[in-house]
């Protein structure tokens, strides 16, 4: 019998050791190895987050910034806030709309629909000279990882492909889900009703990004730490598993773009 | 000798069996039962995440609609998007400011300065007719339980007190902290370095949001178990403790009022 007052457990595990990543790298496959080297191997249930730095590196989503040549509109930007005009040229190309452009800071749509600072273009964890894209499809990039790892171990682990993103209204960055495979992203509470019979009408919880932000405080961002998995965590309602998409909210619905 | 391939690792335990709580409840003995019930007591380190309602249902901050008197405007929104006009009443005093007024949500900035939907009022588990508004002053209460459980158990817990809001650009609500008394809120990153010599420049976690992010998944919304207790977090920088302000952006570097 379950003692009720037992505490309910989710584990965060961080998984170490990963190697430098470089483009054409098996990512699936070094994952999987990393696990059997922590003495872990998936289970039905498992959230496995991996951050999409590693997984840009190994799809080559890298762009070296001798070859890029600035458009005038960047050079001005560029000038006017002191920074790499190649750089910022590689920002517009990766942006379908530009959100906010102030202050040196530019908020981006990117083609995937993610609004986030300089279209998710980053300089950390990469060769100087060199910047990192997100992925084409993190969508798909999850949804690779996880067939791989099924394959390998039997059970397939929901995978979350991971970035940290800033927020309106709020201060500092936080991770949230780019891609999802296996899981359900949003958790829809909408018709539940509470034990006081009272019917929940804007409830939709966005799991995705709360088990991508819950593997941050595992992974760190200078120790090579890139994934993590997360063990015990039950899914609150029945909603069926879905993509990293559907936590992009619909343009029309925004109030905020 | 540590294993270097071992993963590290957080948990997460989620705190069951918590009773109803009355106006004029003692959260802080309240949790420490439960606590005890569940054979846990602090440990240093330990993180402990609650849930606002029940500290605002201790504090009394519930409204009795039928005591709401709706002003014109109140009124006449409420008949516009089929609300009760005595609970859009509520939302505009606890609002200081309308930030989006649209197709019946109401986004506004709160006396504390958060942004969110309905101001934080809430007519979720409390008995029906009645609102639940957001504390007062929640790092005074995620205060006042860290120095009590610091009394009782000789380890005081870091504290949080969250609740689930909406985000620009993204569906669904996440947990984020909205009091935070014994740990810091924000991991400044900036001035380290990558292993490639990168000096990051931008890179502040709000790693309290990303804590109650985590409880979150754990508490859910309608099984009564409105705290957490998280365990093995370590901080990755060393960043002084501070409150659930030092997450609000201040008005004049925010793009997205």
């Amino acid at each position: 019998m379950t003692d009720p007052n037992a505490a309910t457990e989710l584990r965060i595990l961080g998984i170490g050791g990963f190697p430098e990543v470089r483009p054409g790298a098996d990512i699936a496959a070094m994952v999987g190895d990393r696990l059997v080297a922590a003495g872990l191997a998936p289970e039905a249930g498992d959230v496995l987050v991996v951050t999409h730095k590693v997984i840009s590196k190994a799809e080559g989503q890298l762009v070296d910034l001798d070859t890029v040549e600035a458009s005038p509109f960047a050079r001005r930007y560029a000038e006017a806030w002191d920074k790499d005009p190649r750089q910022v040229e590689v920002v517009l190309r990766q942006s379908r709309r530009i959100s906010r452009m102030e202050r040196g800071i530019i908020i981006a749509e990117t083609a995937h629909g993610f609004v986030c600072a300089n279209a998710g273009v980053d300089a950390s964890n990469v060769a100087p000279g060199v910047v990192c894209l997100l992925p084409e499809d993190p969508d798909r990039s999850a949804a690779a990882i996880r067939d791989r790892l099924g394959e390998r171990f039997g059970v397939a682990p929901g995978v979350i492909v991971s970035d940290s993103f800033g927020r309106a209204w709020r201060n500092g960055i936080v991770n949230v889900a780019i891609g999802v495979a296996g899981l359900a992203p949003l958790a829809d509470y909408r018709g539940k009703h509470d034990p006081a019979g009272y019917e929940l009408r804007a409830s939709i919880l966005a799991i995705g990004d709360e088990l991508a932000a819950a593997a941050e405080l595992v992974m760190h961002k200078l120790e090579g730490r890139p994934v993590a998995l997360i063990r015990g965590y039950l899914p609150p309602v029945n909603t069926p598993a879905g993509t990293g998409r559907d936590l992009v909210m619909d343009p029309a619905k925004d109030l905020y773009r």
